[in-house]
């Protein structure tokens, strides 16, 4: 049985408590060598203008494989279209046979939030009182409201966008609701978990136009933007602060200086990925890092095989380039759900 | 809108001359750069026993990409699958809108039996009469139906299986009453072209265990095997023969000595491919032949802009791989037809 799921469906079953723990999962099962990333297929169409690109992998350890494929296409908001879409397919694993489909954008909000989040959890001081996102986009409530729920001293929040104050300031008298969204599904699901968390939201948060001073009081840093200029200096940076980088995922891309990487504990999601079109590409080209100084990728910390942060003087970086693991772990968990309530469409292939 | 087709459904859309028109479109659409592959993608999940490919492609000559994944889990038939499952996903090259998916299994049948007449088309003597099938297997009727179609002059076939030949001869047959299926759809929609065919498909078609002798004789063969060692040998070839090979399609596949390659006008459908996973392959790593010795890929010939064969003395060899342009074009066709006909299942994504 194949199934089809739209937007909605996936709206109805997602919360982002789950894909962290999903992604956390998807992370460690890379790890244990019961998942493993294919190759990534990328094509311009139009150079600047409208590209794709083909992300697939494999989770023996959850009886799946599959793929997301997602498309850029710049001048699609003139015609009405989004100009992100994604699509995911998932696969069964011991005998190839397709079990969904998906629209992937909203999967790849959630996951890529939560990796952001993770990147926190595992290698931020516990006592991070400060969170500076750099970048006001759509991945930005996602962000905030994963470090919301793994973080639990957060006390104030600084919104930064270097091309536009008055976009940080609209992002800002707008994030509320987009938070409040986010955790309506634990309003009956699950009472107290929710009350806490209306608690932490109504934290300030507060845009910036002065991002060295915001750098310089941030406990955790979550860049989110795409990017090809480093917006964050080296010399700004307080020691104990973690950047978790989520905005890098092409060649070029580029949200902080690559000094920052000769003077941190650099984790990563995937190496090769890192390296190719990460946070960590421009450091790796430039010399200032080479594989072996990558202390880990990010599974090896869950599990507790290595240590993240030595002390409280340590500067973190989990550069998250997204990988289709996390799409498809949290895809799989979309599927079974909708099994359980009957969602979608079943139809035969 | 997103279509969701399957099997059945693609069978009542389908007929083999219009596939033989959409895979040399492909072909030709390649050629004038107004389509291209990506770079294909390859996993196997235990080595010998299961593994998949995700080939994948764009052809903005009809606005669409996409990408067919197909995977092979040899043990499937023991528990009642089928061992190959392929599923093509075709979106909007203007907008990068998903379109549709579809099962890709009668989709690959169909367009690899073009593809192997479509290389007697073009490159085999006109005046053939004699063809010689090298394979029994799904592939088989595929290939003799759409080589029927398009040269008018064949008189009799020989089946040839190297494993078995039983096989071969239980293929026989059978083979009539395949052919009888691929030549259904013409009944009521041509009744005169369908006629021809039911007069094309009443010529002998028998097996043969005489491999030597049986390629003494041909003028056109088909090799559609799995073949790790060439079946065919370079002193029995006779002049003016033609080869389209279609069997190989990963690293270490051979049907017929790669030593024929030095004596023919070789033509591929895609260059890159073909060396890396086609029957060019094992000539080009023995440097039998390289990439300027093969004389063009067929869709030049297709456009007139390469000569296929000089003269009726000359060997041609077609070494179709298979790319992902003839699967999405096919796919397409069958979206457009489904739309049409309002066939299968609709939904957003």
């Amino acid at each position: 049985m194949f199934r089809v799921l739209n937007q909605e469906n996936i709206k109805d079953i997602l919360d982002l408590r789950s894909v962290i723990s999903i992604v956390e999962k998807a992370y460690t099962l890379k790890e244990k060598n019961e998942a493993s990333l294919f190759p990534m297929v990328f094509h311009e169409f139009d150079p600047g203008k409208a590209d794709m690109d083909i992300k697939s992998g494999e989770l023996s350890g959850a009886n799946i494989f599959g793929l997301k494929l997602v498309s850029w296409f710049g001048e699609n908001p003139e015609k009405g279209l989004p100009a992100v879409i994604g699509t995911v397919l998932v696969l069964d694993s011991r005998t190839g046979e397709p079990l969904g489909i998906m629209s992937g954008e909203y999967i790849t909000m959630m996951r890529t939030g939560a990796a952001g989040g993770i990147g926190a959890k595992y290698l931020a001081r516990k006592d991070s009182e400060e969170l500076l996102l750099v970048g006001s986009g759509h991945l930005g409530p996602y962000q905030i409201m994963s470090t919301l729920m793994v973080m639990e001293n957060i006390k104030r929040i600084n919104v930064y966008n270097a091309r536009s104050y008055d976009s940080a300031k609209k992002f800002c008298d707008l994030v509320k609701d987009k938070l409040l969204q986010l955790i309506a599904p634990y309003k009956n699901q699950d009472q107290e978990f929710y009350n806490q968390l209306l608690q932490r939201i109504n934290i300030p948060i507060s845009a910036t136009n002065d991002i060295e001073q915001a750098t310089k009081s941030a406990d955790i840093i979550i860049t989110a933007t795409p990017s090809r200029q480093p917006i964050i200096k080296k010399e700004w940076v307080k020691p104990g602060t973690h950047f978790s980088c989520v905005g890098a995922d092409m060649q070029g891309k580029q949200e902080i200086e690559e000094q920052i990487f000769a003077i941190s504990r650099v984790f990563v999601d995937d190496v090769n990925q890192a390296i190719s079109v990460g946070e960590t590409e421009i450091p790796y080209i430039k010399e200032i890092i080479n594989t072996d100084e990558i202390i880990s990728e990010i599974g090896s910390v869950i599990l507790g095989q290595t240590v993240g942060r030595l002390n409280d003087e340590d500067i973190t970086i989990f550069d998250s380039t997204g990988i289709s693991l996390q799409d498809l772990l949290t895809a799989n968990f979309i599927l079974e759900e909708a099994k359980e309530r009957q969602i979608g469409i079943v139809t035969t292939l």
